[in-house]
Parts: structure tokens; sequence; C-alpha cells
């Protein structure tokens, strides 16, 4: 990366990338914790084991913050855990004036941003992404929330970060299978959006990447024009939702089955392959497209194996879908390889076909 | 009231006011019928017992609204409510696109608002007050939110409603406890922004009121007033909060103590008793003033026998309260009976000592 810290502006929120963004944050801190009241810190076990000392290191101001640590995992992204954040804010006298900085992935940031806009009718937030994940999408854009039972995202506010700060330092002790989540995001933001960015992608297979510098501003960059086009999602910003109706059902089966269950990312890479072929079958993807697309997306994760007859709940699931209209399943599809179109109706049995498709290996690129 | 309805704007919402209320709502619905793809109406016990029957009566569109029905009673203004009405949302299929209808009192209007309003990142909602209180002050101007444990409102967010209906023909089946409730609040609407408004309300005796209608637009005026100069609670919206600071301890003292609560209002009118104390001591309230306040207040509501040992935890209380700054308790106080001033610094041992001369009825006005 060429320059040591750019500057975004995402949905109103700045957002400071690279290598010299924990010292902007610890000029900013300074003003920051003689204006607010008291600073409190977010983070789940495993960021205040590995990222919370490192950020410590780097911003002394930090020792002055009341810790609040959560447990890890999406599982925990619920209002049961909002409680005992709002609890322990409430007995350590947290205020409107006070600051709350979410130190962690997407589940620290959704649930804290949540959890700190509507404490005391909204208290300012700032993120700290920890996860390749969240420093290209989670933490960036204003959507909190947390999930109903093991419906996702369904109690939650648009509500932008006062900041956000993006240092891949922290990505040293991310595990390769959370990485990997991250990349799945990434690969959607250069599928709808640009398509030499996808080809450069590709180019290099993900275990040897080095430093991830150049691919997170690249990712944020994509993000940002999407999102400050359409800053509350009435229409274009609904293109970041390619494979994620699906995705999100594949993740909420997932939570509800399996003992060790698909990450956001995973979840994801998953609905991209059926939502590629519902592209193919009524949105004009080529076929060769969708095969590098579904390759692509092989070469780096495993098929999900689900039974045939999971396929009813799985489009049962897409029924709660936040993006649904008067009933009706709207997805955001392909055309080609970095062109994306949003509100494209599908009826359910193209969804199960997917699925079943999906289901079938071998058939996958067929 | 000459005439039929009244329309006010309050924080950007339209609060139709008057006998013809409901008419507009029927009008209106026809519209919103059209546009939402679903509707849902709350309720608690009692205002699907009382107030429901009378609305499908009048606006028979709501034969078609989803209906969700919450216990009464502000201990049940909680999160485990809204996760019941979440979940029945949820399950009916409700969206983004839906609408709420909030029928009943302020425990329906604060906690379906707030339910609404982060339900799939924010639906609309709109409120049809049932109970005086809600009429002149909960249903209007976008506060919104639930208790957590007993600290009240702590949770919560600034969500406008898409309108309000006001009509009163709800109140024939209040109770007279509840009336009085509201009562309090319009008597704090008076001494805080109009002394005229002040002297018509204390001529007539509370109980020989035959129609609530001209003393409801006067509260709604004021209300109007004071939350469209400043909707967000920068500054001068905190006149609405005379009586409230104290109030909330004794409102969250008695919800901890008592096995039957003071209602909101039985606790700011004992509130107000307090506040016009430290007025007196440190706002340049005259002792006249002081003493016709106090006077009117304990003709319609009993003095709230609390042991002098529950001072410590009432004043302990008023540390968690939304409106303190840097640790300091920030209050609304009287300059004159018609004429509040917000942000006033109090010291803990004026506020202990109001509540030690309110413990003892003898000396209260003296
Ligand atoms: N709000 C949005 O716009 C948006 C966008 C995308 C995803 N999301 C949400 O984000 C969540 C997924 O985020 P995520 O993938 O970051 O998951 P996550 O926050 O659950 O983190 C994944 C795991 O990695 C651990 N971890 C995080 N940083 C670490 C580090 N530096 N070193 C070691 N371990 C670390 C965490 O403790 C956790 O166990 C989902 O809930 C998803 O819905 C939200
Ligand atoms: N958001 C705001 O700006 C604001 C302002 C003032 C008060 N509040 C909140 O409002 C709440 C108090 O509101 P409330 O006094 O309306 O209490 P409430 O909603 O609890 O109603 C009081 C009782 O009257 C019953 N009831 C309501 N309407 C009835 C009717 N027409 N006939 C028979 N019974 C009826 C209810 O079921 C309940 O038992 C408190 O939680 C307070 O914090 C909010
Ligand atoms: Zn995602
Ligand atoms: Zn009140």
């Amino acid at each position: 990366m060429a320059k040591k810290m750019q500057t975004f502006k995402i949905a109103g929120s700045p957002v400071y990338v690279g290598p010299s963004a924990l010292e902007e944050l610890r000029y900013n801190l300074t003003t920051l914790f003689v204006n607010k009241e008291s600073v409190f810190i977010l983070a789940d076990e495993n960021t205040d084991k590995h990222c919370y000392p490192l950020l410590a290191g780097m911003v002394p101001q930090m020792e002055r913050a009341y810790k609040i640590v959560i447990p890890a995992g999406e599982d925990h992204k619920t209002l049961a855990t909002c409680e005992q954040v709002w609890n322990q804010m409430a007995v350590a006298g947290a205020n409107r004036k006070s600051l709350l900085i979410n130190l962690g992935g997407g589940m620290v940031s959704d649930l804290g941003g949540f959890a700190a806009s509507v404490f005391h009718r909204g208290m300012e937030y700032v993120n700290i992404p920890t996860t390749l994940m969240s420093m290209i999408d989670a933490s960036l854009g204003g959507k909190t929330g947390v999930d109903l039972y093991s419906l996702k995202n369904q109690i939650g506010l648009f509500a932008p970060p006062a900041a956000v700060y993006v240092w891949s330092g922290f990505l040293s002790t991310l595990p390769h299978r959370q990485l990997l989540s991250g990349y799945a995001e990434m690969i959607k933001h250069a599928l709808i959006a640009d398509a030499d960015f996808w080809k450069r992608l590709i180019r290099i297979p993900m275990a040897v990447v080095s430093s991830w510098d150049d691919q997170i501003l690249e990712a944020i960059r994509i993000k940002a024009e999407i999102v400050n086009a359409d800053p509350l999602e009435q229409g274009s910003r609904r293109l970041l939702n390619f494979g994620h109706t699906l995705g999100h059902a594949f993740e909420t089966w997932s939570l509800r089955n399996d003992k060790s269950p698909l990450t956001h990312g995973e979840a994801i890479a998953m609905g991209m392959i059926c939502e590629a072929y519902i592209s193919y079958r009524i949105a004009g993807l080529s076929h060769s497209d969708r095969d590098e697309l579904v390759r692509q997306i092989l070469l780096n994760f495993n098929h999900y194996k689900i039974p045939t007859t999971a396929i009813d709940e799985l489009v049962e699931i897409t029924n709660y879908d936040k993006k649904n209209q008067k009933g009706r399943t709207m997805l955001t599809l392909l055309r080609n390889i970095g062109h994306a179109v949003e509100g494209q109706q599908c009826e359910p049995a193209i969804i199960r076909e997917s699925l079943f498709r999906f289901t079938d290996f071998g058939r996958l690129t067929e």
C-alpha cells in the first residue's frame, strides 16, 4: 500500500484505513475522552485476548475505558447479550454522552452498534474491526442489529458509527477459517461491482496472500461507493445483498442444525453459488461466468452438505427475509461478473431448483 | 370544543385531535392498507377489552389487522414483552413495510414505538392514545422505550410516529386513578409554560370536569410548541422534564417496593412537590407560588408515604437519570408558575433536603 492512511466517508462516518489508522484513533481519543463522560470498550472473549493488548499498547488512553467482554460467536448475537451489556453500562453510570468502542468482528460491531444506539435513546459508538469480514463490510455503513432466536438481524436499526478505524494488523491472530469468511464478502464486492478487481483477486491464490492491505482498500472503496449512493437502502444499496438471501437461509439452517455452524462468509459463499444459478436462469448470467464463479468459490470453500429434506425449510426461511416485498422474494442477481442488479423477483420454484442443484455436487457447474 | 378536528405537527408527525380524529384514521387507513404489506395492532389486556371494540366499530378496516395483546402495566414495559411482540410479528410475516398501530396508554405507545422502530431496522407505527396521559404527552413527540429492570426508559430511541389520532371518547372507560395520572402531566404542562392555563385548570375541580376536550387541546398545544422548538432534546425540550427527576426516582422506588405501585402521573405529582421546593431553594420560585402549587397537587393527589430510610436509595436512583451530565444532576426548575428553566445543576444535598421535607407532611408548605 502506498499511503500510510486513507480516509473514506461511508454513510456519513469517517473511515480511517491503513497502517496508521490507530495513530489517528489515539489522536482522536484525546479529544473524545475530554468530551465524553465515560468510555466503554466492548470485546468478545477472543478479541479481548488477542486484540485488546495490541490496541492498549498502541492507544494508551484505552486503559481508562471500562471494558465489557461478551461471549464470542454468532449464537450470542442476541438480545440476551445486549441486556448484559446494558446492565454493565447502567451499573457503571453510562449515559447518552458516553462512548462505546466496538473491538471485534461483525458480531461485536452489529451488537455493540445496536446496544449503543438504543441506550438512553442513543449514545455514540466507534468501530475497530478485527476480522477481514468486519474490515471490509460489517463495521461499515451503519447497519446494526441482533438475531431473534435463529432469525438473522431481525432486531436493529440504521445508526452509523461516529468513526471506524481499520488496521489490518489485527488479522495476524485471526483463524484461517475466519479470514476465509471475510474473503467471501470480498469476492462478493468484486462480483457485484468490479470485474477487474475480480480478476486481480482470483489471480493470487488466497493462501499465498501476505498482506491484505491493497485488497482491503479496494473492497472498502466498493462498499463506500454503493452505500453512499443509497445510504438508507431504498434501492441500489441492495446490490450488496448478492448471495445473502440464500446465504442467510444456509446460515440460519446451520445455526439450528450444526454443532459447528457455518461462518457468515461460508454461508454467503454457498448462497452465491445458488444465486449464481438463479442469475443464470432468470437474469442473463452466462454459463461461463457462472462456471468461473462457482469454480473459484469451490477452490476456497468446502461444499456444504445438506440433506435434500432440508430444502423445504431453507425455502421457508427465505420467506422471512427482510428484503421481501408483498410476500415476494426479491433477490440481487448478476448479469455479468462485475455487474449486479437488485430487486429481481424470484419464484419459490426457482429457489427450490437452485437448492436441488446445490445438493447435487456433481452438477454444480453443469 | 369548537372545531370537530384540529391538526398539529409534532416532531414531524401529524397529530389529529378531536371528535372526528377517528374518521380521519378511517380515511387514512384505506390508503395505508393498500400501501402496507400487513398491519398489526398492539393493545394491552385493558385496551383490548375497552377500546378495541370502539375502534373496530368506527374503523371497519381494523378487522383486517393482526392483533397482538400484551399484559397491562408498567412492569411489563420490558424487553421481554418486546420479544413477545417481535416473535408474533415475525411469525405473522411482518417486515419493514408493515405498520404497527399502538392502541393504549403510554406503556403501549412507548413499547410499541420502540418495538416497531427496531424491527427489521424500522417499520412505521401509528399511535392511538387511550389515556389522558398518552393523549397529551406519551403518544406525542417520538420518544420511545422500555425499562431495564426497574430503571425507567433506559432502552429506546427517538422515532416519531407516522401519525397520532387523539379521540377523547376512549376516556369514558379509563379508571379515575389513571385519569388523575394524566392530569398530573397536564398540570406540569401548565406550570412550565402557561400561567393562564394553570389558572383555568385550577378554577374547575378535577372531579367535576365533564369534557376534557378543551384541556387536551391546550395541553397538546404546549407540548407541540416545546417539542418543535427542540425536537431532539438538546436544550429547551428538557422543560418538559419538570417533576421528572424526582418523579422517576419515586416511580422506580415504588416499582421496587410497592405491591400497587404509583402511576407515572402520581410519581410526577410527588416529584413536582419536591422540585418546587428545590426551585424555591435555588431557582427563585416564590414561597407563595410554591405554596399554591403544592396545595393544588395535594387537593387531587394523596401524599406518598415513604420511610426516611428510603431517601438514600431515592438520591441514588437520581444518579442514573438520563438527563445527568458529567455525573451532575441537572434539573428543570420553576422560576414562576408558567415559567420553567432547564439545565439547573443541583447538589445531592439539596435533593436530599427536598426529600426530607417531603417525608414530613406537616412541613410541606412551610
Ligand atoms: N452490519 C453489516 O453491514 C454486516 C455486514 C456483514 C456481516 N455482518 C455480520 O457480521 C457477523 C460476522 O462477522 P465476523 O465474520 O467478523 O464474525 P465474528 O465477529 O463472530 O468473528 C469471528 C470469530 O473470530 C474471532 N476474532 C475476531 N477477531 C479476531 C482476531 N483478530 N484474532 C483472533 N480471533 C478473532 C471472534 O471472537 C469470533 O470467534 C455476522 O453476524 C453478520 O451478520 C454485518
Ligand atoms: N414517551 C413519552 O414522551 C412519555 C411521556 C409521558 C409518559 N410516558 C410513559 O407512559 C407510561 C404511562 O402511560 P399511561 O399513564 O398511559 O399508562 P398505561 O399505558 O400503563 O395505562 C394505564 C392503565 O390504564 C389502562 N387503560 C388504558 N386506556 C384505557 C381505557 N381507555 N379504558 C380502560 N383502561 C385503560 C391500561 O391498560 C393500564 O392498565 C409510562 O411508562 C411513562 O414513562 C412516556
Ligand atoms: Zn454479509
Ligand atoms: Zn411524564
